[in-house]
C-alpha cells in the first residue's frame, strides 16, 4: 500500500550573471579597468573568484586581499567606474545555451521560478531583457530590494517569499561560491553551474548539492530534480 | 657517515601567458570576439578552460565541442581574427606580482630557467619585453620552434635541451591543465599556479606535483623546491 507522502515540488531561484547570461568575463575586464583607473593593480583571477558577491563587499575584500587601504569614498568610486567600463563591453554578453528554454520549460510545467541577482536593476535590466523576462510574470529580486546581497541570503529569502515556496524546498542555481554559501546559510538546495568559470570542485566544496555545466545541461536533467510535466 | 648522494639542482621551465603575465582574461575576450566574427557563439568558460593549448588544436577542439563543422580555412581565419582582437586589449596585460623577482632570484642563485610558450614569437614578444627578458640570456622557446605545441611536450623538451637539464629534473610551471599534461607526458615535475584562473583541484587532477597562487607565492617557497642560495 502506498503512503500519501510526497516531497513538495521545488521552486527554482536563479542567479543571473554567469548563470543565465555569459557576462563574467566582460565583468572581469570592466573591474580590472576600474581598479586600474585608481592605480590599483588587481590580478584577473582574484577578481574572477570574488564575482557574485555584493559589489560593495567585493571591492572591500579585494582591497584588503592586496593590502590596499580601504575607505568608503574609494569603494564607491571604484564601483561607479566599473559601471562605466561595463557599458563599453556589455554588447559581448549573450544568454547561455538553454537559458531561455529552461525558464520556458519550468513555466510550462507550472514550476515556480524567480531571479535573485546581486546587481542593481539598472545593470541587470539588459540581461533580463535579453532573456525576455524583464516585464514577465516571474519575480525579479535585485540588490535594490534587500539590505544585504550575497554571501548573505537576503536575496534568496526574498525570492522564496515572492514565490510562496519554503526556502528549504527551493533550488538556488548559481555559478559562484557566494551563491552556494548564501543558499547554505538558509538551508536551500544549492545547484552550481560551471559556465561562470568556476570548477565543479570549488562549487562542491562551497556546498553544492548538484553541479551542472550550464542551463542547457540542467534542462537535460530536469527529471532528476523532482520536476514532472504538469 | 653521510653519503655523497644528492638530488641534482632542478631547472625551471615557465609557461608565459597566465603564469608570468596576467593575460588570460584579455585572451578570453579576444577569442570570444574572434568566434563571434564568424557567427559562432562560444561561451567564455569553454574558451577559458582550453587556453594554453596550441592555437590550432584550441580552435578545432572548441568547434568540435559545440558541434560546429571544422575545416582548415576556418580554423586559420579564427586564429588570425583572435590575433587582431588581442591587439586591441593587450595594453591591459601586466606581469603578475613577483614574476620579475622570481626570475631574478633564480638567476642570482645560478638556477637555470627558460620560457616555453604555445604562442608565436610575434604575440609573445610583448609579454617578454614587459618582463625585461626578450633579449636576455635565458632560452625562450616559442611555437615557431617546435612541431607540436601543448598538450604535446615538444616545447618543454626543447627548453630542457637548451638548459642542458634532464627533463625529469625540470619543474614545469604553468597555469593550465595543458601545461600539466604536457609535462606529465615526459616525466617532468608539473607545478601549477592558480593565477590563470584554474582551481587547485583542476591542476592537481591534471597531475600537478605542487600548486601555488602566483609567481610571488613560488618565490616565497623556493626553499621547498630544492633551490639554495648559490
Amino acid at each position: 500500500m502506498q503512503t500519501q507522502i510526497t516531497a513538495p515540488t521545488p521552486g527554482f531561484i536563479f542567479d543571473l550573471d554567469g548563470t543565465l547570461i555569459d557576462s563574467v568575463y566582460p565583468h572581469v575586464l570592466a573591474w580590472t579597468e576600474a581598479f586600474d583607473q585608481f592605480d590599483i593593480p588587481v590580478a584577473g583571477w582574484r577578481i574572477h573568484r570574488r564575482i557574485g558577491m555584493s559589489g560593495d563587499l567585493f571591492v572591500r575584500a579585494l582591497l584588503r586581499e592586496i593590502g590596499n587601504p580601504i575607505n568608503d569614498d574609494l569603494t564607491e568610486r571604484i564601483q561607479h567606474a566599473h559601471g562605466d567600463h561595463f557599458q563599453l563591453v556589455k554588447d559581448q554578453v549573450r544568454p547561455f545555451p538553454g537559458a531561455k528554454d529552461l525558464l520556458d520549460a519550468l513555466t510550462a510545467f507550472n514550476v515556480p521560478w524567480a531571479i535573485a541577482t546581486s546587481g542593481h536593476i539598472r545593470s541587470a535590466s539588459h540581461g533580463l531583457e535579453m532573456l525576455g523576462i524583464l516585464d514577465g510574470p516571474a519575480p525579479i529580486v535585485t540588490r535594490d530590494m534587500v539590505r544585504f546581497a550575497k554571501p548573505d541570503p537576503d536575496l534568496f529569502l526574498a525570492a522564496a517569499i515572492e514565490l510562496d515556496v519554503p526556502i528549504a524546498t527551493a533550488f538556488v542555481i548559481g555559478d559562484s561560491v557566494w551563491d552556494m554559501f548564501a543558499a547554505g546559510r538558509v538551508h536551500a538546495l544549492p545547484i552550481g553551474v560551471r559556465c561562470g568559470g568556476n570548477s565543479e570542485t570549488e562549487l562542491r566544496h562551497a556546498g553544492a548539492y548538484r553541479v551542472f555545466d550550464d542551463p542547457a545541461d540542467i534542462l537535460n536533467h530536469l527529471d532528476e530534480l523532482g520536476v514532472r510535466e504538469a
